[in-house]
C-alpha cells in the first residue's frame, strides 16, 4: 500500500500525533505542544532564544539529503547557535511548510531525525506550526536555552590566541562529492551499499566523515570552553566570514595561519578528485557547526590555535609566509559580499 | 531611481540596518539582535512560547494584501497566540524567506508593518533569521510571553457560558471582497480613493472594517476577561474549529444560538453583495482574532454571550430554533477535515 499524502491525513491529526510522540518532556514544562502557545516555568538563568531557517532550493536539495538528515540538521543548527553563546538548549519549536502531495512516509522520516535529535541534545519539542505550500519546504526551529555564563561575539582582546574546536572543509566537501554522487546517502542506516555509488579513487573511510558532516552535523557542545573563551561563534558561514564577525563586534584584527588549519585526511583526498583546494572549502566553505573562539593563551584548553586577535589588520599567512588580506569570504544571502 | 533588489544589498547589509532600527528594546534584553542568540533576563512569571507561520500562495496573495500589511498581520497572529493564553507578549522572533528579486521598498514597508505592529502591542524584536527563496515566500514569528495566570484550552465545565469578543466573519466577508476586487487596498495610507475600487452597491464605509479586519487585525487583548475566563482560545480558524478545540480539551459539548452571534452591519451589505451566506462566514470563516472564552454566567462580563456548555452534544441552534449537530467547520491545512 503506498504511503499516504499529507492532504488525506490532515493538519488537525498530524497535529494530533506529534501531540502524542512528544508528550514525554522536561518537569518544567508547563503546557506542551496542543494548546494556543506554550507555557514553561520561569528558570533561574538568563534566557536565549535564536531561530534558524533552512529554505528547499537555498540551504538544500531533496535530490541529496534524506528527510530524516533535514530534521536532524535542522534541530543541530538551531542548538549550535545556542551552545555558540556558551548556553544549554532547552526547548524547541518547529514550522514545517510542506508541499500539500508529500507523502507520510517523508513526513515521518523528518520527525524520525528531530526525534534522534532532541534526544541527542536532550531538547523538549514543545510546540510549532504545520502548514501547506503549493511550492517547495521552508522550515525552521527556534530553540529557547539557558546560560549561566553568557560569551558574545564582542569580547575578543589584542593579543588573544584564536580557536577552533575540530577540523574545517569537510561539510562543504560532503556537499561538493554528493553534488558530483547525485543521490542522496542514508547514512542513518547501517547496511547500505555505500561504495557503488562512488567513484574508484575514494573509499568510503574517507568520504563518509565528510558526508556525515554535512548531512547529519553535531553541534558542537562548549562546556569546556565556557571557562575560557573571550568571545565565540559557530562556524555556520564560513571560517573566515564568522572571524570577520568576531572582529566587527570586538573591533579588532585577526592572523590566521593557514598550517595551523585543522583539515581531515579525507578532506585532501576528496577535494583533490573533486578539483577543489581543500583550503578554500576550510576557510570558507561553511557548515563546519564547529567553535571559533578567543582566549587568553592557557595550555589547558583543548582546542586548535590558528592565529592572534590583533589590533587592526586582518590577514592568512599561507604556508610560505605569505601575508594575504582577508575580508568575509563566505556564504551570504542575496548574493552581495563585502 | 528604482529601487534595488535584496540581492544588490546582501544579508550582512539587511541585518546591520535591523540591528540599528530596532535597537531599542525593554530593559530585560542584555543581547539583542546582531549575535548568535538574544538573551533575556529570566521572568519571575512563567514563560509562553508561540509561533505561527504565513506562506504565500496559501496564507496570503501578494495580488490581496500590501508587504506593509503582511508585517503588521505577522506580529498580530502570534501576539493573538499569547493572548488567548491570558498572556503578554514581550519578545519578538522573525524568520524571513523572501524571493531575492524583492525589491528593498517591498522589504522596507513590511519592516513599517512588523514596527507599527510591536509598538501597538510592546513587544520587542530580538532576533530572526533572514534567506532567499527561488520561488514564494514564507514568513514566521515567535514570539515569547509572560503569565500570571494562564487560561488553557481544557477548562470548559459543563453549564459555563459561552462568549466572543466581538464581530465574526469580518475577515473572512474582507477576503472575499479583496478576491472580487482583485487589487491590494493599502488602509494604511490616509489619502487614497477607495471608492474607485468598489462597485456602486457597496459604501466605503462599510466596506472598510471588513478589509481592515483581514489585512491589519488587531488581537484582542484579554486582560478584562482573564479573572472570569475557565477555558480560551483566539478565533483563527473560525468559530466552529476553534470551539470544538476548546470542546475537544475541556471533554465537553457545546450548544450555539445563531441569534446571538455578533455580526457587523457591513458584514451583511457585503456579504448578499458577493451571494455568501454571512452566517456561514461568522461561523467558519476564520482569522477572526477575537478570543472565544467560557465562563461561569457574571454581569460584570463584557463580552457576547453565545451559547452554553453541554455534556456532550455539539449544536447550532439556528433562527428558527432548529438544532443542527456541528464538528470542526473551518480552514484546515492539508485539507481534510474531520
Amino acid at each position: 500500500m503506498p504511503s499516504k499524502k499529507l492532504s488525506q491525513i490532515g493538519e488537525l491529526n498530524l497535529l494530533k500525533e506529534l501531540q502524542k510522540r512528544f508528550k514525554k518532556g522536561q518537569h518544567n514544562i508547563l503546557i506542551g505542544i496542543g494548546d494556543d502557545a506554550a507555557l514553561l516555568k520561569p528558570p533561574k538563568e538568563d534566557i536565549l532564544l535564536t531561530t534558524d531557517m533552512m529554505v528547499e532550493g537555498v540551504h538544500f536539495d531533496m535530490d541529496y539529503i534524506t528527510p530524516y538528515q533535514l530534521g536532524f540538521k535542522l534541530v543541530s543548527i538551531n542548538v549550535s547557535d545556542i551552545y555558540a553563546m556558551g548556553g544549554t538548549p532547552r526547548f524547541l519549536l518547529l514550522n514545517l511548510a510542506m508541499n500539500k502531495n508529500t507523502s507520510k512516509k517523508v513526513y515521518d522520516s523528518f520527525f524520525n531525525g528531530v526525534e534522534k535529535a532532541i534526544h541527542y541534545y536532550k531538547v523538549s519539542l514543545v510546540g510549532g506550526d504545520i502548514s501547506s505550500t503549493n511550492i517547495g519546504m521552508t522550515l525552521s526551529a527556534t530553540i529557547i536555552g539557558h546560560a549561566k555564563k553568557h560569551i558574545r561575539r564582542s569580547g575578543a582582546k589584542v593579543g588573544d590566541k584564536i580557536y577552533v574546536t575540530g577540523n574545517l572543509g569537510d561539510s562543504a566537501c560532503g556537499l561538493a562529492l554528493l553534488k558530483n554522487i547525485k543521490t542522496p546517502i542514508p547514512l542513518e542506516k547501517t547496511n547500505i551499499l555505500h561504495s557503488k555509488l562512488l567513484a574508484k579513487e575514494l573509499k568510503w573511510k574517507d568520504t563518509e566523515p565528510l558526508l556525515r558532516r554535512h548531512l547529519l552535523p553535531l553541534a558542537r557542545n562548549p562546556k569546556r570552553y565556557v571557562k575560557y573563551a573571550t568571545s565565540m561563534i559557530d562556524i555556520s558561514d564560513g571560517l573566515l566570514i564568522d572571524l570577520s564577525r568576531i572582529c566587527d563586534e570586538s573591533k579588532v584584527g585577526a592572523r590566521v595561519f593557514i598550517r595551523n588549519i585543522p583539515t581531515s585526511p579525507g578532506l585532501k583526498i576528496a577535494a583533490s578528485y573533486l578539483g577543489i583546494s581543500p583550503i578554500r572549502l576550510a576557510l570558507s566553505g561553511g557548515e563546519d557547526y564547529e567553535l571559533l573562539f578567543t582566549a587568553k593563551e592557557n595550555k589547558k584548553i583543548r582546542a586548535i590555535y590558528i592565529g592572534d586577535i590583533t589590533e587592526s589588520e586582518r590577514v592568512v599567512i599561507d604556508i610560505s609566509g605569505r601575508k594575504r588580506a582577508f575580508s568575509a569570504e563566505g556564504y551570504q544571502h542575496f548574493g552581495a559580499y563585502r
